[in-house]
Formats: structure tokens, C-alpha cells, sequence
């Protein structure tokens, strides 16, 4: 009776009594994806060739405890454990840092527009509330003079000091740089989208850009996201106030990140709630759907809830 | 007896009961700036014309005390605010605002690097520890394909994922906006240090250009830290350490901001109290000087300071 027992380590024919009578050692991890062929191979060459039972996996391991295998265990392992980390990167990781990176220009874009504001405010105070729009605003003064800006906010006399022209290009040169950020912002969600619509079209329909991947985050991909309850995607993002309902009674929240969501925007303050919940259902079966790759149902989907707004 | 009394509605000349006998009224900032002149002719017309003495100043405001004297009383006080407002700006606020703006963009491009190093982790994780220095590798990133850096950093295989050209083009492109702000710190630097030297030569030689305008942002102004004790400048960026050593008695400080100046640094840890001690000393005198337009003495300083290290 001979057994057959393959490990990252080679192909073994054992003897009844478990010990090597035949080996063929794998070198790379390449023979080791292709160990059928070897198998079928040497299971050509012993006829009646079985396959290891169960209860003497101990016993075969333990023939091959041997020093002279240690060097190679040692190589295949990392060899194996180097590609599962290469292979394990997916659409999830890259959608989930773009969000991340978009929410920190978002950051970062603020603060420093912030700064502008005030720097720019020594040379033409009056443009400051006349231009509440943050992104209007960097884009105005670094296209335009100030006698520019003057004429087309219709601003007779300014208050703002005559600096010399170096001074105020050192103040274009920041606003030049925010109006960078907001635009690479602009390509990352357009990049996000790209990507979105590959690996998950129903929550990208469904859910939109942001909203979309930031589930992908809060749910730590796509497979957990698809394997969660609707009841916590109805929450996800409203973690703190869950817990402070749970420790201290205070009211359970109703929505986390779905929150942002138009369609419970749209719905009246009473029915936000109910809108959220029946938005998270739909939510969990779009995750499910893309998932498992099946077909296109989002649209449906959102058709459906906007006719309950 | 007749009086001469000029306000910025005009020059009065006023009779011995204090009533107007004679105006000429100020239609613009510019004519009451020329007062001077007018004075002259009205004192040249009026032989023997006085000016107001103090104890008849409330006598001579009731007599303007009029209607008609209130809406260009209103007119000629704001376009004077206003210029006073307009000529305010001086190049202490360029100053503070320049090296606030440096401080905001060491943070958001630290953010912003991290960011980035995690998501590029995805596609070639062995640089992080390879290349410690957030600038260098923003800029190696951004510069070299993944194939070039493994050859200059000896990495002969990589755990990280095989990622399409346009995942790692978006990688790119936030590198790209983290080395743009990287070289717009170092432009408000060489401004900072342009302005500091026509408007401080001697703080800026002392204390350098970070540290200098960082002391005029603390101090408010150039104005306000040359008046201030030495003791003061010292413990400026401690108030902090300061208040709790007052209100709970913990030790008192010894530096604040001064503490990264390169003279205490490279002074011993038993001496930085003192070095920080003499450094204010002089950075006092140097705020004095500058101020007051006096010679430069920052470098004999200096050269003396380091004698004592």
C-alpha cells in the first residue's frame, strides 16, 4: 500500500509505513501550483496510488521532519506567504485609500484657504463676504487683478493696502496652490468613480461616489460590507452615538454616513429614519449583488425608494 | 480777540464768544491733510490770529455743534478710518501671515504624506523603511518608476501588488500635489527672508528666518516686542508652561520658542537655560534696533554668543 501527500515542499510516495520511498521536491512555487501534473504523473507510476487518510497526517509529517528539508520549508514558505500579500491588494484597498485621501483634501483644502482668506484680507478686505464660496473664491483671485475683482463685485473703494506687486504674488502663489489641491480632488473622485463602476456598479448606482466608497471603508471592504446585516449599514459611521446608546441610554441613532445620502435629504425630518432603514436594505443587497458579480439592479433599486420620498 | 481752530471738517476762525466768523471747510481727506496751508492764509489774512487754548476747546466744538456740519463730519470720518485702516498693513502682518502659512503648510504636507506613503505601500512597501525622509521620498516617488527605484534602493522582489498603469498614475498625481506644496514652503521662505531683510536685518541675522518671524507673530508686531522686557521674549511659546508653573507651581520654564534656535541647541543641556537667557538678551536689542532703524549689530552678536558655547 502506498500513499500519495504533497506539501509546498515536493510531491511523496509513502510506504505503508509512512516513510519517503519516492519524493519529487518542488523548487519554486510555480511546481507547486502546477502539483496536479506532478501527481498525476506519479500516480501513473504506482498504480493504486492512494491518497494520505486523515488520521495518518501526523505520522507523514512527522517523516518529513528532517533537517535537510528546513532550508527549502523555509524558502516555499515565504516565497508563498510574499505572493499572498502581493495578490491580496484588491479594488477595496485602492477604493478605500482614494476616499481617505480625498477626505483629507478636503482637510487639508480648508485650512488652507482659511489662511488665504486672511492673508489676502491685508490687500482687499471686501471680497470677503461677497465670495463665500470657498473654491469660487481661490479661482477669482487667481485669475484676477484686484482692479479686476473691483469692477465685477462692484466695489467702489477698498480698504485693503497698496502692496508692491511681490507681495502679492507670494499671496496668487498659495491660492494657485489650493485651487491644485481642489483639483486633484476633482480627479480622484472621477478616478473613484472609474474604479467603482468595475468592481461594484449597484453601490456605486445606488449609493453614489462618496457615499459608496466611504461604506466600502467604514465596512472594511467589499466582502465584509456584502456579509454584514442591513441594520449596521444603517449605522455605519453613527458608532459613537450607538455606543453612547448602549452605555447610557440616550437615544439610538437612526443613521451614520447614510445620513448624507440625497434621499434622506430629500425625505421629511420624520422620515428620515425609515428612509435610511429602507435605503440600507437596498444598500446591503447592492454590496451582495457586486460581490458576487451578479447583474445590474441598483438602478431599479433607487427608482423604487424615490418614489416613497 | 480771534482763534484759529481746525478740525477735519475745516478751518474756523472763531471770535472772542467763540461763534464762527470765518470757515473753510475740508471737501476731502486730501485738504485736511494740507491743513497747514490753509492756516497759513487764514493766519496771513488775520494778523494776530491765536490758536484755541485747551480750556476753550468745549466751548468751540458746542459752536460746531450743527445739523449741517453732520453729514461731512460723518463723510470725512470714515474716509480717514478708512485710510487709517488702509495704511495699517505693514509689513509685520506680511510677515505673520507668511510664517503662519509655512507652519499650516508643514502640517497639511505631513497629512498629506502620510497618506500617501500608506497607499503607496500597496504597490511597493519596501521603501517605506528604506527611505525614511518625507521629502526625499516624495520627491523619489514621483521622479521614478517602481522598476528604477528597486534597482537604486537593492530590492530584488517586491510583496506589493502589480497595479495598473492608471492606479499608480493617480498615486502620481497626489505625490505631484505633495511636492508642489513642499516647494511652495520653501518660495514663502526665500520671501519671508527677503522682506525680513529689508524690515529687520538685525532679528533676522540673530534669530533666523523662522524663528525671527515666528518671535514677531508671538510678539504682535515689531512694535510691540521691541517694548517688550527681554525676560519676556525668552518665554515667549512657553505661556503655556508658563501659566501652569504660576498656578500650580511646577518649574518655571526656561525658553520657549528660542529653544529651537540652533545656539541652545548646540549649547549643553546644563547650559540652554542660560544660552536662552543671553539669546533673548540680545534678540531684544536686535527688535530695538530694527525698530528704531539702527545699525546692524546682529552678527557682532552673534559671533559673541558663540564664543560662549
Amino acid at each position: 500500500m502506498k500513499y500519495l501527500f504533497t506539501t509546498i515542499l515536493g510531491s511523496f510516495v509513502l510506504d505503508d509505513r509512512l516513510t519517503v520511498s519516492e519524493e519529487v521536491p518542488f523548487n519554486s512555487i510555480k511546481d507547486y501550483e502546477r502539483k496536479s501534473e506532478t501527481e498525476n504523473k506519479l500516480r501513473k507510476k504506482y498504480p493504486g496510488l492512494k491518497g494520505l487518510p486523515a488520521e495518518k497526517l501526523s505520522g507523514a509529517l512527522a517523516s518529513l521532519r528532517d533537517k535537510k528539508y528546513f532550508s527549502p520549508f523555509h524558502r516555499q514558505n515565504l516565497a508563498l506567504t510574499k505572493k499572498a500579500i502581493k495578490e491580496s491588494v484588491s479594488e477595496d484597498q485602492l477604493i478605500i485609500q482614494t476616499i481617505a485621501n480625498i477626505n483629507e483634501l478636503d482637510k487639508t483644502g480648508n485650512l488652507l484657504v482659511k489662511r488665504l482668506r486672511e492673508w489676502y484680507a491685508l490687500y482687499f478686505p471686501e471680497i470677503e463676504h461677497r465670495v463665500p464660496h470657498q473654491e469660487k473664491f481661490v479661482e477669482l483671485i487667481s485669475s484676477r487683478s484686484r482692479e479686476q475683482l473691483m469692477k465685477e463685485l462692484k466695489v467702489s473703494d477698498t480698504m485693503g493696502a497698496n502692496l508692491e506687486k511681490s507681495h502679492v504674488e507670494e499671496i496668487i502663489l498659495l491660492a494657485n496652490a489650493v485651487a491644485a489641491l481642489y483639483k486633484l480632488r476633482k480627479q480622484h473622485e472621477t478616478y473613484l468613480e472609474k474604479v467603482m463602476k468595475q468592481y461594484c456598479p449597484n453601490l456605486l448606482e445606488l449609493g453614489g461616489t462618496t457615499i459608496g466608497a466611504k461604506l466600502l471603508e467604514l465596512g472594511k471592504g467589499l466582502k465584509r460590507l456584502a456579509l454584514l446585516p442591513a441594520s449596521t449599514i444603517q449605522l455605519l459611521g453613527a458608532e459613537k452615538a450607538l455606543f453612547r446608546h448602549i452605555t447610557s441610554g440616550s437615544r439610538s441613532p437612526k443613521y451614520g454616513i447614510l445620513y448624507q445620502h440625497p434621499l434622506v435629504q430629500k425625505a421629511g425630518k420624520d422620515q428620515r429614519g425609515k428612509m435610511a432603514r429602507m435605503l440600507a436594505d437596498k444598500l446591503s443587497l447592492c454590496a451582495r449583488l457586486d460581490y458576487f458579480k451578479g447583474e445590474f439592479k441598483a438602478k431599479e433599486y433607487r427608482l423604487g425608494l424615490e418614489g416613497k420620498v
